[in-house]
């Protein structure tokens, strides 16, 4: 499991949960990896199923080890229970249950399969690997990612509002990249009646990517008729609300399940005040301004010992990388999902998910 | 040179500049490999020699090749000159005249002693390897190292003025090691007025260390009697100045050769607006206050392309580094010598320096 539980680290947070899986012989063996790579890719299992095809593994009578309850749905990829069963997987080891609807789970099919199933191994950690997204799906809310780019001061903007371009072109083309992988973008109002931003997913060369996000704009001040985020193909919402839970709220039923806060300072601080936020990206731009827009404003921090404090993820990349001339700095939470919305999964709750199998 | 001039990077800066030191065979074979560790311990020729006795290497015959001019002058460490002849070196390439005084340089001395003496090698790399402390020397200043511990959104104390400690464990030990090599820190009177610091280089114990920094307070109002940087010990000076170029030469009057300027953000905010910041080294937490003293106030900047840029610095244990929880961001000034003070040495003046020795 520990194996499985860092390959899923190499996966992208989001809309999906990061998850690793890993082939053993019945002697133990590991045959093949995989690992969830985001929204739209084949699931971990059906990843480690590939790659051992690939190096011509006969996969029959192996077990799979894997750090979340094989999924049953056909959704953009196919169920991963019904591609364990056709791969002849002898026996599958998981962590943790598919929070959507446990007894509608994988772990049922492939029992009534034959496959031998057993669950709760390295329970505490698999939890702790996508504890945010775990909250996200017990409130019902998209998986919220702040983007931030900034100076070594943390000003987004010069005194003359001049912002463009605070971060360096490689910078660019990693946020247009996870443009493309999220449901939705949110600014406030604010941001377009002074930057008027297309939000588009774009390409380094300007190009719009195939896929594009919801754009949208929260705040109670009107959008322009003629704002560029409005567009003409029909990606644009404007949610009249200056409350994050109720702008959340409106996306997910919007069908967004991951949406990535891109400001101004007002949006930014609002969600961080609000302990809404699961995963934090800043590109710091090796600049210093002294004046203009700071990136936050009021969190409702008065005292240095009530500062909120961030944790490192190695995820998707590592906590640290350099673009271009900038660093990505990623981040995720420290709160626990129980202290942040009545709707989390209560950690006494998760481990009753933990069907015994033995 | 490459080598010598890869060697040097593991130094500190400071007082002292970066050197490298390669000891050759007459064959060319790279036998040695030496370089500075800072004010106070051998310089790169002696260490290169030292490390060739190690291993047991006859140094006689052989070529030393080095980014800077051997030192005549006796000073906490011997003449390097001297220890080369001793060495049995002979024949010695090195890339930049030592600025102090070239015409009492230890070139000099070695032809004397007969040993063959090329320089200019690598004349920009090497010039460029020390452009501030070249800077510094030829304007008769300390070198200035910039420190801010911080937390992301650039806060240096949280609203209520409580600022101890926004760095880890691992940071504050950090930043006691850098004041054990440095010559003096500097902070403003309104830093001894709020926070009451000591200033003392201190172990992880809490104990002093054996070599303390002149404490140096800058600013119009005066310091209280009982204020801890006082102390008993005759090592506390007040600039009564608000005047970065004026406290800087005062300093360096006293002996300064290199000086850390610690705070708060007005002192901080007057280093950089003059331009007489070489080195900055940021202490960077994964916390957020959104709200109290922001690192840095007014630097003179109003819009973007007027930002200052700085680089990424590989010196002396590299640009990012893993201090407990935080980020040790250092940077580099990338000003010219020229385009800062009217008594840097030019390019083409620091070129004339380098004797032709064939």
């Amino acid at each position: 499991m520990d194996a499985a539980l860092a390959a899923a680290l190499a996966g992208p947070r989001g809309a999906n949960p990061l998850v690793g899986a890993v082939i053993l012989s019945p002697e133990g063996e590991r045959l093949a990896t995989g690992y969830h790579r985001g929204a739209g890719t084949a699931h971990a299992e059906a990843d480690a199923i590939l790659e051992a095809r690939r190096q011509g593994i006969d996969t029959s009578g192996t077990t799979m080890v894997v750090t979340l309850e094989p999924c049953n749905h056909v959704g953009r990829t196919g169920p991963c229970a019904q591609a364990i069963i056709e791969a002849g997987i002898a026996k599958v080891i998981y962590a943790v249950d598919d929070p959507h609807d446990p007894a509608a789970g994988g772990a049922r099919t492939l029992r009534e399969a034959g496959v031998e199933v057993r669950s709760g191994l390295a329970l505490a950690e698999s939890l702790d690997l996508n504890r945010e997204w775990f909250d996200a799906v017990a409130s019902k809310r998209p998986f919220v990612t702040l983007h931030i780019a900034q100076t070594l001061d943390s000003r987004i903007a010069a005194a003359d509002g001049s912002s463009q371009w605070i971060s360096s072109p490689e910078s660019l083309a990693d946020n247009h990249g996870l443009r493309r992988l999220i449901d939705a973008i949110l600014v406030g109002t604010g941001t377009v009646l002074i930057d008027d931003p297309r939000l588009t997913a774009r390409t380094p060369d300007g190009e719009l990517s195939e896929r594009q996000p919801l754009r949208a704009v929260m705040g109670l001040r009107d959008v322009p008729e003629d704002a560029a985020v409005r567009a003409a193909d029909g990606r644009f919402v404007h949610l009249p609300t200056r409350d994050p839970v109720e702008a959340l709220s409106r996306l997910f039923d919007e069908g967004v399940r991951h949406v990535m806060v891109e400001g101004g300072s007002s949006i930014l601080s609002t969600f961080l005040a609000a302990e809404l936020v699961d995963e934090l990206i800043i590109y710091l731009a090796p600049t210093l301004l002294g004046s203009g827009t700071p990136a936050l404003n009021d969190l409702g921090i008065t005292t240095l010992a009530d500062a909120q404090h961030w944790s490192w993820d190695e995820a998707g990349g590592g906590a640290v990388q350099t673009l271009g001339n900038d660093l990505r700095l990623h981040l995720r939470s420290t709160r626990t999902a129980a202290s942040t919305t009545k709707n989390s999964i209560p950690r006494r709750e998760a481990a009753e998910y933990v069907t015994g199998g033995h």
